[in-house]
């Protein structure tokens, strides 16, 4: 795929850029121009934004990539701030004498293409000036991780110590071992697949469904229009959140406790639903519909198998170290898949992550994954990797 | 309970009316006047519908209750038709020799007060000739059994063989064993629960909110502005069937099959998607949105030990014959529901209804819900019920 990857980025377009306006100042941008899309479609003008921490080391191999998830943005660790209304969605993990240790490795994480926190997305401006809108086409997980190869080319990264992701953050690292297995020496796949489940696909529509449906959705073109599908966005959340949880938790936290000061039995709410509504307004405050579709989609079609003989083939042949970890409450991304990549690698076995939150598992239980990163990136690698045979 | 009961629902008013136009014609129905809510609120002029099966014996001791779920009616078995939209949703249990055999059982079904099948509910007139729209208030699953109860006795049935019933259904029949123990002779809860689970409550509080965000819910009123709020019921079927399902059968069934003639690469829907689309505009086609509604608030506020010590209570204070039915792979109402009254009950033991179809199972399965059917009301009595102490 590293070949076929030069065909749909043009490399000598990428260069480094301001960061967009109106998110983190600590971002720094490349724009990729031209990208081909899976699809065939061409997106102009990419730009792609990213946050660092750590020194690239001279040839360029102490870098780790981490993955962010549907929601999350590069800004993996530190505070909110200007145009980052989010702390850092995994806090501690990076730093010196941390897991990700920045004296060293080069830690970097990048914005997802067709997102809403950077990278260019339904909100950017297309060559017409104005926001692309429900004009911006459906990208792939395969796309996402192009833009991203060619936007560490032009920084001057051909490989990777490290790939990290969880959740669609893992969906992502697991497309980098199919898609650039000569690039990546180490991956790890947190609670996530290597293709999107049947249930996993029924669960994204009901959420694409809630936002497309919103008559201020207006077919994506809210903006122009000065609507805005807030109700939409809100309840799609609240539905992926809800998977996000464990039944078993919900129930020891919030039992059939009302919401303080409602009375369920006079129209008022539970506990429960409180919870949601908050968790569905708050999104609905931070991040885009259009974008949350998109990458919604893109989940859905992700498989790293498609046109490369299967996602069994595809694991078999990578030669790469694969560290797979499942949540064991994880009621959206089941352990089932994470076996599945285990037993199609064939070496290792696979990670729990012992948690009774499901999948948010893989946030909150924080310190296991931090374990499983730091196993990771300094586990030797088991044979030659092809990167050293110079087919890369 | 029992004599409770009479405090709510005026006796004296209840007289078998013509059932509602527009509704099955073999539907017959009863009025019971005013009944006073377990808020404290007078619903008027309250009409229970109802079918039945077979003949009521002379002494009135061969009736048998089923309680219909969520979505279903009082057409339990038989053929769509003039005001019946949809074929007897459990084929096959009534009838001569059949598990429910009409020449031994009288059977009733009674459509749930605040549904839209023929019993009073949001679509309902309210006492000025207009719809009661969103001026319907919230009942609760013991508000919907003291109307079953009082419909029965103006029918002059004031103990049952048995109560059976699923889901939804399974509820109201706990609540007839919590509610009315003299009355109940045998039950039977398939697939259901003694109290609303957070995570039941979770899920069906993004249901309501699709239906009530749909700007034309109009505070559900969309019948007195001519809209109707097709969308939000739509997605709230589609999140609801999508929980009556199982990942393992979704993944069997669908798996990342495209719909027919769609690329979900190019904007198209997996197969699994078209399956939710077509559920869910079905029942909006056929269902009350205000009524779906109503109906989720009183899954909620589901509890049969409130204000009665406890479910636990409840239950091991019961001294008719109680058969309590998990499906395996459920998820909406997880095995652990029914463990629990199997537990409080003290007797017997959880029996297991295999079925790779998740919460569905019940009604997908009906042979071996047949079996434990057949098996309920032929069993003895196991002591002295309280009934034949005269005491009811």
């Amino acid at each position: 795929m590293a070949s076929s990857h030069s065909a749909h980025v043009a490399p000598a377009a990428t260069r480094p850029v301001q960061a967009p306006s109106g998110f983190n100042a600590q971002a720094r941008a490349v724009a990729l121009g031209d990208v081909v899309l899976e699809s065939g479609r061409t997106l102009p003008d990419v730009v792609m934004t990213y946050e660092c921490w750590g020194e690239l080391n001279d040839d360029a191999s102490n870098v780790v990539l981490v993955e962010h998830a549907l929601t999350g943005d590069s800004h993996v660790v530190g505070d909110t701030g200007d145009g980052q209304p989010t702390p850092g969605w995994w806090p501690g993990i990076i730093g010196p004498g941390a897991a990700l240790d920045t004296d060293q490795y080069f830690v970097l994480a990048i914005n997802v293409l067709g997102g809403c926190r950077g990278s260019t997305g339904p909100i950017s401006l297309a060559p017409d000036g104005e926001p692309w809108g429900g004009r911006f086409p459906q990208v792939t997980v395969r796309d996402q991780v192009r833009a991203e190869a060619a936007c560490l080319e032009a920084l001057g990264v051909r490989r990777l110590h490290a790939v990290i992701g969880g959740s669609f953050g893992g969906m992502r690292t697991a497309e980098w071992v199919a898609g650039f297995p000569d690039r990546v020496e180490r991956a790890l796949v947190v609670a996530s697949s290597g293709c999107a489940t049947a249930d996993q696909i029924a669960w994204g529509h009901t959420q694409v469904v809630a936002i497309t449906s919103d008559p201020e959705f207006r077919d994506g073109d809210y903006l122009r229009h000065g609507t805005f599908p807030t109700n939409g966005l809100a309840l799609a959340r609240q539905i992926a959140h809800a998977s996000y949880r464990s039944a078993s938790e919900f129930e020891a936290r919030f039992g059939a406790e009302p919401q303080p000061g409602e009375d369920p039995l006079e129209g008022g709410r539970f506990s429960v639903e409180g919870y949601l509504d908050h968790h569905g307004a708050k999104l609905a405050r931070r991040f885009d519909p259009l974008a949350y579709v998109r990458l919604t989609q893109a989940m859905a079609t992700h498989d790293i198998g498609r046109g490369r003989g299967g996602l069994d083939a595809v694991l078999e042949a990578y030669e790469g170290e694969l560290l797979v970890a499942a949540v064991d409450s994880d009621r959206l991304f089941p352990v089932s898949a994470s076996t599945r990549m285990v037993r199609a690698y064939g070496r290792g076995r696979l990670r729990m992550i012992h948690s009774p939150y499901g999948h948010d598992g893989f946030l909150i239980e924080a310190d296991q994954v931090a374990s499983l990163v730091q196993e990771l990136v300094q586990r030797p690698l088991r044979g030659t990797p092809r990167l050293v045979r110079g087919v890369a």
